[in-house]
């Protein structure tokens, strides 16, 4: 199955008690899947992987991929303490039936280029599964433009899914790429420049917000494989309120949790306590949210 | 003398003992027209305007519009010491005939967004031509999306030459000020990104390395406004080579002073001495500049 | 038990196979104490503890307490992926016998100053056992000064064990702590600013090098309490050479475990990957780890 | 004369039109040495050196060496356009009779230590007066350790006053530094970590707070002569407040023109239009700067 489109990076919902809320998971999993997302993407930096243990990253994949049930291809983050643990869980990941998993290099310590050149090297030829490389420079080591290439290299590694935003970089890596691995997947993680991602040539994006707006992210892809680049145009600028709502007013991922509790899940509270600053910030926050929405012709559901 | 399209920043000749050769400017400047571009712009960082004195600013920007002779719009880069000195020399600029004034940001001391603020508020009071903010966070204070919402509403200032390279501040900045001020100039001077910057609708770019390949740039120019979309992207994608050997190799704007001399002008040394790491590493940076132009189609004119 | 002095952050030794190498732990814990040193510090950075699983963080800090078995207090790291796995975590250490645990602010994301004080509030109202402030803003979310001062209001915490080597931001919290608790520990984690640290009140300091050096660090320690400026000057700058070998000419904690193992420890492999450059950077690296010792008047071991 | 001690890079009294108050400028002059500095410092950062014309940064140096007259050794921030104007400008500063010239490494440009070598070797072999590198990081392309150290190879070049604050650096030149040029002058011009800078090893300080509390700092100074650790440490301590509300409250250099008014003298508008913002902050930040006094036993003069 051709990894393409837009993959949504979902949130899990939480009990009041801060565990997983099994029922709930599966709810949105369905509208997610129905509001026609072309894949989901549990346990990356949305789903708050590291705020969770690692048996409940593997149940939190578990569920996601059993309620997908084939409907919709699933890509795993997979990132545990060091490599022999990451191939662990990347083998239960494949027995579950993800596609492929995306692994974030490693993260605490900063490793240079050839560090995470060694690490993602040590995982590809060993994986028993399709792997991702998941670039998030703001919260891990960053891989690099010629890393990147250089991984392009191993027949495991099948793609990037880049959470940067930095345009220049991942047109930096296709020129180099594309020529010797014309499979090579790019998807961007960084909806405000999803668009120009798009025109210039990358096959989709994992994005958080398509998880509060899944219809609108599924509208704007196709009207770039139509080549409607007027209305493309119209709806990446649509989506920056949102974005800046979601994104910029309060730490990442508090507000897209908000949002989605306004689109009608309950996904409970963060593993992460609020202070008291964000918590007298959350009203506010869901207005212009819904502000944002209804900019869009969206509704929130609540 | 509506602002749009590919504007130079056009280096400055030097004789070998560092004064100006103003043949070689004329020459040069007369070359950049016939190839089709659609203005120039001396006095930006590119022509190493603070490494001149205020007198030879003057001079650069008299004989750059001087030889221009009404063929092409002439903006002119203007910051001086203070706003007394840096509308000083406006005045003068006007009188020359230039079609506005490129003004960055105080550099040295970081100022914030609300100094910013005040320094163009005094300038735009007081400025006898249009001006053009320059943003380049690299070297001088930055003028954040806010900011440049905020002073739009100031009538002298008719725009914005955004060298970050950052398209979603780009964009940002485009959301915010269209809806009120239609006639806003939007410019990158990031060529990585060139292409990107005009789908989402920038008006156009004063690119340095339109210096050394003109007429390449006009075509690329050419057909995004004809929307001519697989052509633009394969220039864009072209340009990285050049991009990487001029900008990324060696430090800014060395490579460039040599690309240009490779197309047949003389640019003589430049005011900062090189240093042996950089004299050494020239002939390589040559060399992959001249297999730059050719992988484009274009023949290094010397 | 006072903390105060020079603490060990200890590395872990491996089997070749990645496992603890558990005798070899208990044999460099009793040298350490041997040698003079006041404490120990198991899952720190230098003790690689994101690198290990749960399961192994307990067992390596169970290991390290029986064997220092009173002779010294230990401090353990202790961070899991949220405050309840923490809390878990920090109530088996105090059964173990440990004097207190020391809690690196939340990483990955990178939290606001408010969302770290929710962090580390959440835990001391719950924690069984001291807790101490762990900064490295290299690694994890930034602890400023003024959170400092606010946690410094909850009794269970009791200190700070600062890792970014700056003086300032040290004196800054001294200055608005100290008056009103002055039992609060101010422990520096950067051995290149040690002496002056220690100068302007340190109380002592956990440093990764004291685990090659013990004996050095407990006597430049002694040198200050005893007043002799002239001495521990002289120490401190001869400290630099080893410094600069173990710690900027390698990713950490490479040249630490390379430099622990001339001391005649079996260390075995890090459980990340070496690369390529680094396996080749090796042999340099120990030549200028066993020159700085030798200009220490101390020889390798091996 | 050698140069040690509390130079004051001293502020510029600027009448209410902008021009410069030269009668308060002497009178300011006096009194800095009448409180017992030991040198003064014209056209540094505090100076605001880049918001006057060359023809300015001339003048200034003039009154202040004239009315220095001997007493004490005189400083001159000189740094112009390229090295032939930087040249010109020593030469009549060296005219003049400042004791040397401090250099501050090209701005605006970031320069690599290579280029920053270059660039001062250029100046070294053809000045007529005595370099001292002036590192200020924050502003200006940084002048790295390993560069000071091939500098000092250089006869002309005869210290460095650094305002990076980052005593760890400071020592990593002194390591390599003192041994093969024992008379190198290391000034320190961060005042927020000036006695543990001392304690190491410098000479002296570049301290703008010594232009507001001049007896302060000299009797800081001479308590570390005498060796009165516990007094230079407690007055280390008071002088944070100061340095907070001058430095951190307000840009630089607004909250230290404040406070030299508070003293008496008549220091005018900075040439830096103020904004909103920072008119309503100025009296917060003057009760502030009267509050820190006041707690170090001073009294504002006024």
């Amino acid at each position: 199955m051709q990894i393409a489109g837009i993959f949504t990076p979902n949130v899990v919902p939480l009990h009041d008690d801060g565990e997983i809320n099994e029922a709930e998971l599966r709810r949105y999993v369905d509208w997610l899947i129905d509001q026609g997302l072309h894949g989901l993407f549990p346990n990356g930096s949305t789903g708050e992987c590291v705020r969770f243990t690692s048996e409940e990253r593997l149940r939190i994949a578990r569920i996601t991929i059993e309620q997908s049930d084939g409907r919709v291809p699933v890509l795993v983050g997979a990132a545990e303490a060091n490599v022999v643990e990451t191939l662990r869980a990347s083998e239960r990941y494949a027995e579950y039936g993800a596609r492929a998993v995306a692994i974030v290099s490693p993260f605490y310590y900063r490793l240079g280029p050839d560090q995470v050149y060694a690490y993602f090297h040590e995982i590809a030829k060993q994986s028993p599964i399709d792997v991702l490389l998941y670039n998030i420079p703001l919260f891990a080591s960053p891989i690099d433009a010629p890393t990147v290439r250089r991984l392009a290299e191993l027949e495991r590694i099948v793609g990037i899914k880049d959470s940067s935003g930095n345009i220049e970089s991942m047109m930096q890596m296709m020129r180099t790429i594309q020529p010797m691995r014309p499979d090579f997947v790019f998807l961007t993680g960084w909806e405000a420049t999803l668009l120009p991602m798009l025109l210039m040539g990358c096959q989709g994006g994992t994005n958080a917000l398509s998880g509060i707006v899944p219809a609108f992210f599924r509208k704007l892809y196709d009207a770039v494989q139509a080549g409607d680049l007027e209305l493309a145009r119209q709806m990446q600028f649509d989506l920056l309120d949102l974005f800046n709502a979601v994104v910029y007013e309060i730490e990442f991922p508090v507000g897209l949790r908000e949002a989605v509790e306004l689109q009608g899940f309950q996904i409970g509270p963060s593993r992460q306590p609020l202070s008291d600053q964000q918590r007298s910030a959350l009203p506010e926050i869901r207005e212009r949210i819904g502000r944002a929405l209804r900019s869009m012709g969206l509704d929130p559901a609540s």
